[in-house]
């Protein structure tokens, strides 16, 4: 089936308006459904041989679960969602369609796909998963294919420790409570850094964050792996002991 | 009396050399002393009317008695030292010349001067802080004055929870025990922001990380307040409580 429309549930949604452009923009048909407007569901399944649910992941089950069954046979049904083992589990019991799970590493400021890395996890079929990989790598993408199980570990380090360990400076920081513009103006290239990941997760949107720290089927592991360090640097502070520490740090990643 | 030429105690080290090129890419006669070599301390006080101490945090205050008493009245004695209260008190005992603390709010890779902030701790005088005030701001610095104890509180968070966070991310990756080539393949902006800041702190010499980590006054109240951060995002993560997660992040700084 020629994969000229593409139908994206949650279109207006930051990764869901980044890949309607990007569609739209190589010359496909685009169509958007919406929780308050745009093509009702059986509409979008019935025009696109291509469906992508780019909703939050709080309701991606639902979504998968009412358009999976609409899909049209030799159809493809993927998602964008951040973790895949639940996602892509949930579309191969909701639709005999085609089915592949794919996690854009990368937010919706990203300029294009260039030295962008994205993981499929191929679900069912063939045509619908070589169709998506050759429109990412055409683009300058690198693609890594990988099962949700594998995807889903990666991200526990990955997103997971990478957004705990930002929010566990950001709470650290609102307890000292020192003045923002004073450590602004005394601020280092390294804190300015980590500024700017504060901000990400500490802005207008939480939600994502909150659900990649949580929901991943290995967060308590990563927690207690998190637990465990901050005790034993803990003990290296408390005995003012930095010569114990920098041997313990050059034993590290 | 006329500042025109310089002796650096530690000119081999990162920031010494750092100053060595800039004050003699300016003009100034920069003479170094070196623990294994160079100007010996006596030859240099008598030959320089500033004298910049630049070692490893550990033997500061050791090379502060040994050159303080040498220095000729109405010199500088100043130092490049991450924290002001130690280095300052012992300089404003070891000698009677001017005195002033100096952090270089950036390190050895930085280009210049401009945009970077430098911290000055006056100490005793005048004309020695003038002359290191305006050559900086001319230079491109945004310089701030302040007293010794404000600055280490303030690198309590800018450096002390900046590279606590910092080795946390890295001890706990390290526990999880995942392949760096497969994190690398599937990694996000955010966690290659993350690796550069890891790089720098488990390099070839974290003991100056060590050092700003476990010396600084506030070290303990930093540590308790991360551990407190950590506990909360715990219970979060074991209980899957994104929603709860999420309003606490929008409570955040």
């Amino acid at each position: 089936m020629r994969k000229n429309a593409i139908g994206i549930v949650g279109g207006g949604g930051g990764m869901g308006r980044w890949f309607a452009c990007f569609l739209a923009g190589r010359g496909y048909t685009v169509r958007i459904s919406e929780r308050d407007g745009g093509m009702p569901l059986p509409e979008l399944a019935a025009a696109c041989p291509v469906v992508v649910v780019a909703v939050p992941m709080a309701v991606t089950v639902e979504v998968i679960r009412k358009v999976g069954p609409l899909m049209k046979q030799e159809s493809l049904l993927m998602d964008l969602t951040s973790l895949k083992e639940e996602p892509v589990r949930e579309m191969l019991n909701a639709t005999t369609a085609e089915v592949a799970g794919c996690h854009p590493l990368f937010g919706p400021d990203a300029p294009d796909l260039k030295g962008q890395n994205v993981v499929i996890c191929p679900g069912r079929g063939e045509s619908g998963k070589v169709w998506l990989r050759e429109i990412m790598e055409r683009n300058g993408a690198r693609v890594v294919e990988t099962t949700p199980e594998r995807h889903d570990r990666i991200m526990s380090v990955v997103q997971g420790l990478t957004h705990l360990n930002t929010m566990a400076m950001g709470l650290a920081m609102e307890t000292l409570g020192e003045d923002p513009a004073e450590l602004e103006r005394m601020s280092t290239p390294a804190f300015r850094a980590k500024q700017d990941l504060l901000e990400k997760v500490f802005g207008p949107s939480p939600r994502l964050y909150a659900e990649l720290v949580t929901k991943n089927p290995s967060a308590r592991e990563v927690i207690a792996a998190y637990g465990k360090a901050v005790a034993q640097l803990k003990r290296f502070v408390e005995e003012e002991d930095a010569e114990g520490l920098e041997k313990w740090l050059r034993r590290g990643v």
